[in-house]
């Protein structure tokens, strides 16, 4: 993992080194903030206008005003790719907080948005994606605004800490036995040739590889059922999946140390995966 | 709201403006930390050992060790302040995170967490304390582990900016009509004698100044019953108050623009108040 010297901050391009923060800035102090993580194969941004429509909607949500439009937060993120000739697959991360001011809870007047955005080197999971992973399930224990995706990710960072301690990849969660999201991805379930998951409501992030999933298994004639499935409905599946800028389409294989099905990965995850390389016009040989 | 030059960081003293973080600080960029905010008299601490035994409940809940003991801890605070020399009415805020690394949710292997604290003169609220405060009632959209005093605050930010919207000093959270707390406050009901307040579970985090309450309701024989009342059950109440660090034992005189019981402050909440600048050792002659 390696990182790009030239990153974007206030709209304006410097150097890595240089971009620090106040001890009284909201995101540190309140994570009083918003981010995205944005795929890059070959210096080229992956579903770039999806993240920049989220970017909006998360800041609409919180209420956070920045000078920059769409467009104009399109384009600095190309260029970060083009003053870095960053050519290689890793990717962009980028943070909007409200700003720095003397902490109080309330919205400080008058204070400017922090806007910062830097690369890093990434390679895909190559062996993950050919051989799946294993999960395991845990208590949703996050707020009740998930589809804003905010700097307070100290849930997601726990769970994602039980699940590395415990041998696997992500930690499968659930409100009462009814599945929403993992730690930092989307989860499908497959299903007598239909995928379910869990409806884009309140309670999860609504990924942007999970858009896409939707927009193949369309083009694939797959159903796609926005449709909680519950910890139980897992021992029946006949395949699960999670989604995830940097995991792509990742078959899950085992969960809570019991296998799914067969225990490898499934025929309709291998489709959505191929589609996934169609569409990000990759060619890969080690991934089938 | 002046601040004072010399801060605490990494158990050193230094000047405020020196003390800057990289963006890839784990506070900044998942919350992923704890904070204290202590109240100080005439440049003295109030309460600091509660507020150092949170601090480190806090830590061991979200497993980040730092290198100070509580006595370190306490050593340091108290120092900060005869460095600067205070002497007035202020607080002091304390934080805490896992550090500084290259972003992963899990936690990062061999990294020093960061800390710091800094001084901060405020005086009392004393209109507040003497004619109450008007406050609404909002859904607790929070996560589940309030117990734990995280920089995860973005549901008590907009909580709290909801409020002030509405010209009022707090936002009575409640899950199902059952009130935990506040934005950042705990909260009390008075009925027949006898103070409620939500029991110490998860769902709320038990603030120092509940802690005193408790105290000061046994010595002066007034019931204190760890028991969760209801939205319907104010409208029936006798008296409310909240407290905090920072608001004290202060009198709520208002819910959703309606008045609690004749709309003053009642008979309890002045003996707890009265109780309460005995303890601080305070002389005030403005608030009775």
């Amino acid at each position: 993992m390696s990182m790009y010297p030239i990153i974007m901050s206030q709209g304006k391009f410097t150097h890595k080194d240089s971009l620090q923060f106040p001890y009284e800035e909201r995101g540190l102090q309140f994570g009083d903030g918003v981010y995205e993580v944005i795929r890059i194969y070959n210096g080229k941004l992956y579903l770039l206008n999806e993240h920049v429509d989220r970017l909006f909607r998360s800041l609409d949500a919180i209420r956070i005003e920045i000078k920059q439009s769409k467009d104009e937060i399109t384009t600095l993120l190309s260029e970060l790719i083009s003053r870095n000739n960053m050519e290689q697959d890793g990717f962009i991360y980028l943070q909007v907080s409200r700003g720095t001011a003397p902490r109080i809870h309330t919205f400080p007047e008058a204070i400017e948005p922090n806007i910062y955005a830097y690369l890093v080197n990434q390679s895909r999971n190559l062996e993950g994606l050919e051989n799946g992973v294993s999960t395991i399930t845990l208590p949703d224990e996050r707020w009740q605004n998930c589809y804003i995706k905010s700097l307070n990710l100290l849930p997601n960072v726990l769970a994602k800490q039980t699940a590395m301690e415990q041998g696997c990849y992500e930690a499968i969660l659930h409100i009462d036995g009814r599945v929403t999201e993992c730690g930092s991805s989307n989860i499908f379930l497959v299903k007598d040739g239909k995928i379910y998951t869990h409806p884009a409501t309140n309670r999860i992030l609504k990924g942007c590889v999970r858009i896409a999933v939707e927009r193949f298994a369309k083009e694939l004639q797959i159903p796609f059922i926005e449709e909680a499935f519950t910890v139980d409905d897992i021992h029946d599946a006949d395949e699960m999946f999670l989604t995830s800028s940097m995991s792509e389409v990742l078959p899950i294989i085992e969960i809570d140390n019991k296998r799914i099905a067969d225990g490898k990965p499934g025929e309709i995850s291998r489709k959505l995966q191929k589609a996934y390389e169609i569409d990000t016009q990759l060619i890969l040989e080690k991934v089938k």
